[in-house]
């Protein structure tokens, strides 16, 4: 596969990825949203469908790996060169900040009229779920959280332990698919599978962090906010960021392992 | 393929999704629906397997356009001839306008025991929730909602924008797949993954404007809504049909144009 | 196809059928079910869900019709036999009941504890939701809920058009794929793909009267609702049972006239 | 097949199942997760989509029992050899134990804020519905939930039946498919078929005793939750261990049965 190859499935592909997957973030948070307090099964059926687009897109093309974590289970389990995953990786990064920006560009409206009107979060007009009171509390939370992961309880450790076990259990699905035939080779059914994997993993282990399971996810989103001009738009909380970057990677580079010594 | 091919299967098709896409807005919508307040993931689910229907009962016909975008798309692109686009878009807007019929004569009792018994909507037994409140305050707005699309937030720049950048995922996600093959070939699989595809653009891009990505869904209905012999329906509200038009019409072309620059 | 084969695999495949679909109702209906009120989704997915486990086991025995009117639609159509037809409808009626039973065996205890407290459906227990209101109204309704469908507004002439439509729609499916080879060929994918439909049309089209869309879905369980020893049970609503038999039943056929004018 | 692959695969196929499972019942379960009162169809497609990835990871390797009932079910149909049941039961405990333990680190910081912090079940606090009036009354129910099954009217009978049914079901499906061909065999699309047959059950059959369905699925998490040194967790409640042990064997060696004469 030529490097162009990799650069324009992985950039098109992850930007993909991260326009549905921030999109159906900003669909549930705003109130001037027709999919507002859809719940968390809107999110984790979002983003696993986000998933299967970006995945589908990008398969014939680059591979689809989409995701940092992916690239570096599959390089120390074999079926990726270790000389291609810097490319790989900077494409994805690319492809996330691509991403992010057109979800502010879909939900213009909808981040200024948020923005402008705070009473919105925490005022009289505020859910009174126990969720609505969480962000109630987080101030400008809830626009952070559209294009970044952060924890339901703080703590490094715990943190960190919950997006290793998550990705370990993502790259552990795609590294037993065909993916490690040169990277190529993800049909259309795998790519189906592997976006029910990711939904399972926002069921099930999504509670604790949001599940990142992805550097590129967080960190280009991330990096989108801290660039745009938002007004009120509150911190980047960049404490957390190192987290759900290296989480994802080692839960990758552990999958990798995991299948080598068990399943080759 | 033939010209009667295209047709039948177009008109049948696209009269089916819209049917199915038309009949979960009216299912969520009226208060003697089973589905009543059904929520936002009912109408992603809803309108995705619309597609699935449709398009699984017209792929091997006509290759399961059933939407002028897809239909631009293609031409752009190079999968479909030129010279039968306006018969594709013909047959599609004539499916859109059966199928909405079908919706009012599948629920035409609760039509006419919703628009007969106004204070169901903003009276005393109205849900107090956000979004029954804004749904109160727009009237009649429920019944067009079950034909066409509206903003929640109107301002034509914003809106085209999300109607663009939905469709050109949708219509980028077909093209990658074999569908250009002289638009035949669009088998079970393409067709499922294809639908999940909707899902995903539903829940994620779909709040700001209610993702129409499809000109014959939103103008074919609107029509038959202004046609329809409906007590208090209200207005159609022309001055926005424009949008759910060009929008999707300018983002299956882009669609066609970013393929052929970067996967072709 | 033996007449043994298309016994058991009818009997079976209906009696999985209504035991997972009736099971659904049962679920979301019962105060001590762990499922309890979880919506429309859960039923259109329940029921969707219920098609693919039947028609997964019966594929290769009997073709999976599981519904009076696909018999009918593929003997219309040319698909099946008509000599098999009177085989087909009593196997899947005898299965139906003895599905419906299999609910009752399931939740016994529920159906034992809902009957003996009338206040839970009427009290002041009850959710002040619209949905139970209406059903609070209906005194026993709920449980013949569990075994067979009735409108929301009841008028024959607008239920059995929604029966008919709701039906052709489903049936157009099925024939739409390889089912009219001789009955058999109904591979995985194709399951899979009924189901979704039958979610799709649960979501869509099964507002108005719950989306009999097959007789023996309805006249089964309704018969054992008359014969089961079931305290404070109310009437089997007799007076309604010939609109979703007669409805799909035209249905079916209709579709079948269709696919011969249009597709063949 | 060897030893050592039946090990592996079931080892760490039943972990990952048990891992998403119990995953999923700690998201909706804790106050502080961001799948809060997620609700029934979250649980339901959480548990499917943990055995499609479950299944997934080991269908190439052990033909991906994961589950005791269905060791049992091919060993009466023939598909399986008795001489590997005990390993295949072994490991599967092994897996399920592990699993739990997962669950345990990956919710770490929910677990310790929930048990410590006893007013959030039944304080003002609570969540006025009745599922959280029935687990406040509980205790520390919600905890052991997350470990393994109990049933809402307790009463051996009934539970036992229920959990029989219910196993039959899933067995009876998996039987239909080719995995009886040495225990391999098992494709993509078995898997998913598979999973979505697991989410029927779920939805239609979970309702009564919370469907273990697996015995190893309830007795190993229900050992570790014995094990683990949580503070105010209350008891495992062994008095019931044994239905949903029993009550899937019976079940699958019952689905066997009726495969052979049936089916075979």
């Amino acid at each position: 596969m030529s490097s162009s190859d990799i650069f324009i499935g992985e950039f098109i592909g992850t930007a993909v990825l991260i326009l549905l997957g921030g999109g159906v973030c900003a669909a549930v948070t705003f109130k001037r949203s027709k999919a507002y307090q859809a719940g968390w099964v809107a999110i984790a059926f979002g983003w696993g469908m986000a998933v299967l687009t970006g995945a589908y897109i990008s398969a014939g093309v680059s591979g689809a790996h989409l995701n940092p974590a992916v690239t570096i289970g599959l390089a120390v389990e074999g079926g990726a060169e270790w000389g291609d995953v810097p490319l790989y990786i900077v494409s994805q990064m690319a492809g996330a900040m691509l991403g992010a920006t057109l979800v502010w560009a879909v939900y213009y409206g909808q981040f200024h009229a948020h923005l402008n009107d705070r009473e919105i979060v925490g005022g009289p007009g505020a859910q009174d779920t126990a969720v609505a009171d969480r962000k109630e509390a987080a101030g400008p939370g809830p626009v952070l959280g559209i294009f970044s992961t952060a924890p339901e309880i703080r703590n490094s450790a715990q943190n960190i332990t919950t997006e290793i076990v998550a990705t370990a259990v993502l790259v552990l699905a795609i590294l037993t698919q065909g993916l490690n035939n040169d990277g190529k080779g993800l049909g259309p059914l795998g790519v189906l599978i592997t976006a029910f994997v990711v939904v399972s993993i926002g069921l099930s282990l999504g509670g604790p962090t949001g599940y990142a399971i992805n550097p590129a996810r967080d960190l280009g989103p991330r990096t989108v906010h801290a660039l745009l001009p938002l007004p009120n738009k509150g911190s980047s909380d960049w404490a957390y960021a190192w987290v759900p970057v290296a989480g994802p990677l080692i839960g990758g580079a552990l999958a990798g392992g995991i299948y080598n010594i068990a399943f080759a």
